[in-house]
């Protein structure tokens, strides 16, 4: 860990650097993945899981019996905490709904917007060594309450050539419509495009490494869209000296842990709490399984002491974390200056795990910054708005000369004939 | 124009499809431009600015000076529409102010939404022959709604040196903090990193040429989010036999007028209709000044008859055009069961040059199909929504347990740890 006492504000963009991204160089590799199942379908798909999974699949869809399987291989415990967080979750984003409201901007012109799902989406869940059943749960529980009619799930398969029973549990739960075992570009290029088993969907969501963030940029430049682009996870706790550095010491831990490149960071007040956490971390890290990864990680993990909480708030928008968590005794009132974050997690019961699985809040998050322009996932990652207008009589002579002066003006003449000619036919009545 | 009549649905994937956007072949050559304005700054802004735009600029940024001409040379009568036109977007846009709600998942576990204004965005309005200035308006004015602290626009100089006085009042009224004359590749490299002069920003919004979309894409795989990818505008009018030709002939003629490769589209149930169209538009392009660019749009442009209006409706579903006229006796039930469109307007009173200009709805939307994933410009896309949540010991006993069981399943046992330690001092007190 990289200690750093009151950095003068011209140290900050530096400090708060973020490793470089660079997905552009893989794109060669990738296209030529995804050109290959655009134009060869299933046949691609399951070569490239012969060779990237390792593993010889008959067919792609995962059966009905397979998931009966699953299901009756998931002890009770894990039932119970995977129907717990699901109906968190369903609580916290159906009351995300949009009800659009009519709006009269002048008398007879009657505007609104409607939310309608997103017909066909595709969720990606990477495969590796833990199955993540929660972000399973992050992306089809919102696809169902927005009304997405399809909802597809791609996951590559083990060994085995099964997907984890806890992923497909999760599905059954969550109400994804079709399942299908393949990981990878492949499947990002399936369900960008089509296969004859996969569907094409519209919008694909998901986490994934570098070449599936690659293959999502690809077709998102034309043919698809996306949930958001992808860096590594990251946490911010900001901290005064009422802190518990037990806690605060296990956040950012729990952070670590995701991968070499994940980033942690303690920004506080307080040189003590600064120094018992940075005591407690190396304590809490020798129980860890994981404890060779959270240790790389931790190498650049940095512990900022500034000046006060005034100053600590200016840098974590400056950092604009994916995960914040506040632990000061005013951490209501900062909480209502945090202007780019992804998720803020309040006072010290609130670590970012409740967050990351059951409170109900999704964990699909803005990363690498990019809280300072994008949202996490919501419902609204699974709508869309369309816009309504009715104009009356009355409502186009309100509005029909302006429209007719500013297509003039814009030398659109077609624009404003679409106009002049309605209100002569109003002016003959 | 191209008349067909009652296709099968199995020609419809080829009757609705549109010309191939490709912008990737333009990469190399606008990353170019881009790498050198990250380098150079203001320099290689400049030197564009002479290649591209012919001018020879002293500098970039609009001068008061400036800004006060171009208030004096706008005329009282194209004032009087802008502001008309101002007042009905911000009306429709403030109704779509978000508040959250705070949601209480279980007892003790309080989570929320809050809309937080995007700090920094930048607009680019195109130049040429034509001042855009209702894209500032559809721009800016909810930018400013959104409470975007820094509204920066660009926009190319004509020969003169100067940005187009409609441009730069409306720019005035919408309330943009800073003008540069800047246009194309330069202006969106400018915008996404900033240089002496133009700051950087975190969104960029507008339309553009291929050259600025590609340019757009490119900054957005990194660095800088853009509103939507771009394709030719377009327009699908959607008809029965009560429909006024007169009309609907003018809709499709407005949007021909766009460009050579706009689409127009009419789909309707009537061959009299049809036909009568036909002859209209015939006549009604004999008037038009761009006469020579929609005739080139309209050898494109297909007149589809179906046969009914359920055919209509499913066929209109599929194209997911950007803007939807739909001009039938029943207009409402039938916009009820829209599921694809940017925009749609209805009745024989609500042309599209409505909410192109003074209507109040926003008129940047998603274009290409991209309907079916994307939704058009709205508040939402100058906000970010960052969630919240606190726990308190009740919550954190009710959903801690379930925490520790779904983090150990993914073999997190960071994640399970920042619960346990919190479980572990709640049951000590």
């Amino acid at each position: 860990m990289i200690l750093i006492n009151y950095p003068p504000r011209e140290q900050w963009a530096e400090i708060l650097r973020r490793p470089a991204l660079d997905t552009e160089n893989l794109f060669d590799t990738v296209r030529s993945i995804i050109d290959r199942v655009r134009a060869e379908g299933d046949k691609a798909v399951l070569d490239y899981e012969a060779r990237f999974d390792k593993v010889e699949l008959a067919s792609l869809a995962v059966t009905e019996e397979e998931m009966q399987e699953a299901v009756e291989a998931v002890g009770v415990e894990l039932k119970a905490a995977i129907y717990l967080a699901q109906k968190n979750i369903e609580t916290f984003h159906a009351a995300q709904r949009f009800t659009g409201k009519k709006v009269e901007t002048m008398e007879g012109v009657t505007c609104w917007q409607k939310a309608v799902g997103i017909e066909k989406v595709g969720l990606y869940i990477p495969g590796g060594t833990a199955p993540l059943f929660s972000t399973v749960l992050m992306l089809a529980v919102p696809a169902k309450l927005a009304g997405c009619k399809e909802i597809v799930l791609c996951s590559p398969p083990g060994k085995d050539g099964k997907i984890h029973p806890a992923v497909l549990f999760a599905a059954r739960v969550a109400g994804v419509s079709k399942i299908y075992k393949a990981g990878g570009v492949q499947a990002i290029a399936a369900m960008a495009y089509g296969t004859e088993s996969i569907p094409k969907v519209y919008k694909i969501f998901g986490p994934g490494n570098q070449y599936v963030t690659a293959a999502k940029q690809l077709v998102s430049l034309r043919d698809v869209a996306i949930d958001m682009p992808a860096g590594p996870s990251e946490v911010e706790v900001l901290a005064d000296e009422t802190a518990n550095p037990v806690f605060v010491a296990a956040d950012l831990l729990s952070q670590a842990e995701h991968g070499a490149d994940s980033q942690a960071l303690l920004i506080t007040t307080s040189e003590k709490l600064q120094k018992e956490v940075m005591y407690e971390v190396e304590r809490q890290l020798g129980y860890l399984p994981r404890r060779d990864i959270a240790a790389k990680a931790l190498e650049n993990s940095k512990l900022i002491v500034v000046k006060d909480t005034e100053e600590a708030l200016q840098m974590t928008n400056e950092y604009a974390p994916e995960h914040l968590i506040i632990q000061t005794t005013d951490y209501h009132q900062l909480a209502e200056r945090v202007t780019n974050a992804g998720s803020v997690f309040l006072g010290p019961l609130s670590p970012e795990s409740a967050g990351d699985y059951a409170s109900g809040t999704n964990h699909t998050l803005p990363t690498n910054g990019y809280a300072k322009a994008y949202s996490g996932v919501s419902l609204d990652s699974f709508i869309r708005k369309i816009t309504f207008q009715e104009i009356l009589p009355q409502g186009m002579c309100a509005i029909g000369p302006a429209i007719e002066v500013m297509a003039a003006n814009e030398q659109l003449d077609a624009h404003k004939n679409a106009v002049t000619v309605r209100l002569n036919s109003i002016r003959k009545q």
